[in-house]
């Protein structure tokens, strides 16, 4: 046993793992319908390979080798030790017998989740529900290292180093924050005109002015591409080719153009991985918290930059023709920034996501600390919809069927879509200490914004954890404070109030 | 070991050459440019993974067990074993580094093409060629059952149960018969009008009319899909996941619209194989000449079909607005089936085709006979152009060196293109004796012709020899006299001759 021989069984597991990857963006970008019971034998097939090789005996056999043997490791590849025993750890302790039998009730309730949106009815998902519940519970004492509660476990999965502890305090800050930038702007401000973003514009011609912007953001074509599809995603197979997707809607341009500038952040941060991670499980994103600071960037700081629109505005009007020769800047760039409560996190503005997200934060901590009834969360769902938001839905279906996460036992997920933002305004107010950003934005380059995003998150890739890279790129810890006054002086000025 | 066992072997190689399959439509898709490097290193580890599989000692072990316990097999079983022990075969006897050396040569041998092709140098390719060669002459031996010649055993690869003796007298035949219809042609024939081919059609016009029509024929898309690509193909990764693709040139949409209609032959031929032969090497079309006899049904007997037109080209002038509304149905018919004499095989007509394929023929005999120099090559190649078809190539690029199949080493698979032509041709004599086709091409159903193929030919995968379904299908062996009847009728009445 050496280590070239150690890399080069990884790299067959992550050679695996991107044929894995194009057969999983293909199943939705455009896969033939009928072609799914066949592609669904192949998916199986090749994962429960790649999980074998990662968790079987000759895995068992290189670990115990060099936990025996450190010195035999080069210090490349003692931090790719480092991360493969980690997730070996992790699964370790779950009996197998125990984890297929979880395999199969997770891969049935997402048919009952989509039963029972059909029927709007949380009833017909609430067994499934359970027991996804019930084999998390079994599984989190098997996977505690020194967490100090079981919903710990779970967030430490997502988002390595992030703890109750941390989130209760900064959720807390953002939740009352928003809360009082909302009232305010109930208040006193101004409602931005927002017709003009219902008006017809051809998907050809969103598709040529995002692609644009985009480019010009900084995601590289020759090593990604643009799909179709019905819930957008980027999909990386390496860092020479990342795909984004997004769905299109001829009567709401703000949606695709956003979306694909959002998706746009993630493929940038694989694409600019540094290469000596290739066939490694140090190579992608380090975390989803991490991964949405950078997609959030985009789509927040830049897409809620007025600089930025200041020059893109004429360029979309340029390709969109007559359309928008009517509508002044001002108006444009307020009406896109406009923040309504909404019933569905998908469809919410910037200002309103977070309380969206704090919302199944709660919600998933008293699950775990046993504090609630499973009979009871859509009751407790509205009536925190009410609390934060002033909307109740009026169905499960807007309510708490809106999201697929759970029917995947995704427990500990959300919170990172939450991360994401407070990163994002904290690395924008790290990156200002260094760059003039909102000059940068209203220039025609715009590159030192992403060559310092490279330099302070993307080469890294998941050599190092989330909470030392923030440290490292913004000088302090998570600060949820950037986002509240980058959200104050964002919605004050959309709104037209002065302080 | 027992037969399930054994099937579930097998359906792991199938599963792993599926998601190969995907890999290899993506690359030739749309896969960004510098995803080319990781791309190579997946495929080539997942190919690597099949080839041991299929040949090494497990494999092996199965075929050694069944061929000592015969009566532990079904029937279908056998016809499984059968198919699996002759692919085993075929490469059991050449050594491992051998086959390696060969490999490495192969993928050289394509890059000295593309230089040679650019500098229209064939003395550029030569040496390639020769190492080609010779490794194919060294394994010749070692493939070798009870072909008669050394030819034989190339041919046997690409179409079981063909011999030169048989070619021989087929294509003599086919030869003479079309350089004489090409004669009259000459002398007596009224050349049609073209010009209005090169009328502009858009890509989305010439998508919708040509989606339209091979739906019509059956092709199904909820089982397949039409990908834009440089060098056309079909590929199955399954029978419900069927894939075409096409390129599109706006000046001239006779390309695209017969190129869809040929790749979608090969896709009905796949989508209509019988389910179970799934994930079993019987699964998918038996030989290049059966596969190309489906396509070229489509291409040259439905696309040469004048009643088919009178249907359709109402469709393609309403799709394309005012572009042919001053063309005539007999101007337009006649236009589309011109023949014309061309350096390049893959621009020719239906009429001139075969006999570009039978230069090649001749050339890869003498070759194999040791006949000829490879300097002479060139030389060779020149003079038959001139002497079967009257035109003499300017250069390497539009002769010798302008197909990639003998930079793959694939001598031996050229005679297919011209099977599939007499195939197609009598098995549409064959059809006519239980269907009035061209009534059914005239009317608003072709589903009978469609049904007559599955019947005869699709249903069966691999499970039947070329020579068997033929035999089946019409009643005797192949008879290139149908083609050449068809192709007399056929040009007779583009070109105004009366016999």
């Amino acid at each position: 046993m050496n280590e070239p021989a150690f890399l080069a069984y990884l790299k067959e597991i992550a050679l695996i793992h991107e044929s894995i990857g194009l057969l999983e963006w293909d199943s939705q970008t455009g896969m033939p319908e009928k072609g799914a019971a066949h592609r669904a034998e192949v998916s199986s097939y090749l994962s429960g390979k790649a999980f074998s090789m990662s968790t079987g005996p000759e895995m068992t056999d290189y670990l115990a080798y060099f936990a025996a043997h450190p010195e035999e490791l080069s210090e490349f590849g003692q931090a790719v030790y480092d991360k493969v025993k980690e997730e070996y750890d992790l699964n370790k302790n779950v009996p197998a017998d125990r984890y297929q039998a979880f395999r199969k009730v997770q891969s049935m309730a997402h048919s009952t989740w989509v039963k029972a949106r059909e029927a709007k009815d949380y009833h017909l998902f609430k067994g499934s529900l359970e027991e996804l519940i019930n084999f998390t519970k079994e599984f989190i004492p098997l996977w505690r290292k020194e967490e100090a509660t079981p919903y710990d476990v779970l967030l430490n999965q997502y988002e390595p180093g992030m703890t109750v502890a941390i989130l209760d305090d900064v959720f807390s800050q953002v939740r009352d924050g928003i809360m009082d930038i909302r009232q305010v702007v109930a208040e006193k401000g101004t409602v931005p005109d927002t017709s003009f973003l219902h008006r017809h514009v051809t998907k050809e011609q969103q598709r040529q002015f995002v692609t644009q912007v985009v480019t010009e953001l900084g995601y590289d074509f020759s090593r990604g591409r643009l799909d179709d599809t019905v819930h957008p995603f980027m999909l990386n197979l390496n860092r020479n080719d990342a795909r984004i997707t997004t769905r299109w809607d001829e009567n709401d341009f703000g949606m695709a153009t956003l979306g694909v500038i959002h998706e746009a952040g993630h493929g940038m941060y694989e694409q600019n991985v540094a290469a000596k991670y290739d066939y490694t499980p140090l190579a992608g994103g380090v975390s989803m918290g991490i991964h949405e600071s950078q997609s959030l960037f985009n789509e927040i700081i830049v897409g809620g930059s007025k600089a930025f629109w200041q020059r893109q505005f004429p360029a979309l009007q340029a390709i969109t023709g007559e359309t928008f020769a009517d509508v002044e800047f001002e108006t444009f760039y307020k009406g896109l920034k406009e923040t309504k409560a909404s019933f569905v996190r998908i469809e919410s503005d910037s200002l309103t996501y977070p309380l969206h997200i704090i919302i199944r934060y709660e919600i998933e901590k008293m699950i775990f600390n046993d504090e609630v009834s499973i009979d009871d969360l859509p009751q407790i769902w509205n009536d925190k919809y009410e609390e934060y938001l002033g909307v109740r839905p009026g169905n499960d279906l807007e309510g708490i069927l809106q999201d697929v996460h759970w029917a995947g036992a995704s427990f500990g997920y959300f919170p990172s879509y939450a991360l994401g933002y407070m990163y994002a305004a904290q690395l924008h107010h790290g990156m200002e200490k260094e760059l003039d950003v909102e000059a940068i934005l209203g220039s025609d380059d715009y590159s030192a914004i992403r060559k310092w995003s490279t330099k302070n998150i993307h080469q890294y890739g998941s050599s190092r954890k989330p909470n030392r890279l923030i440290m490292d790129a913004t000088g302090e810890a998570l600060n949820p404070q950037y986002l509240l006054d980058y959200m104050r002086k964002l919605y004050f000025d959309v709104y037209n109030i002065s302080e």
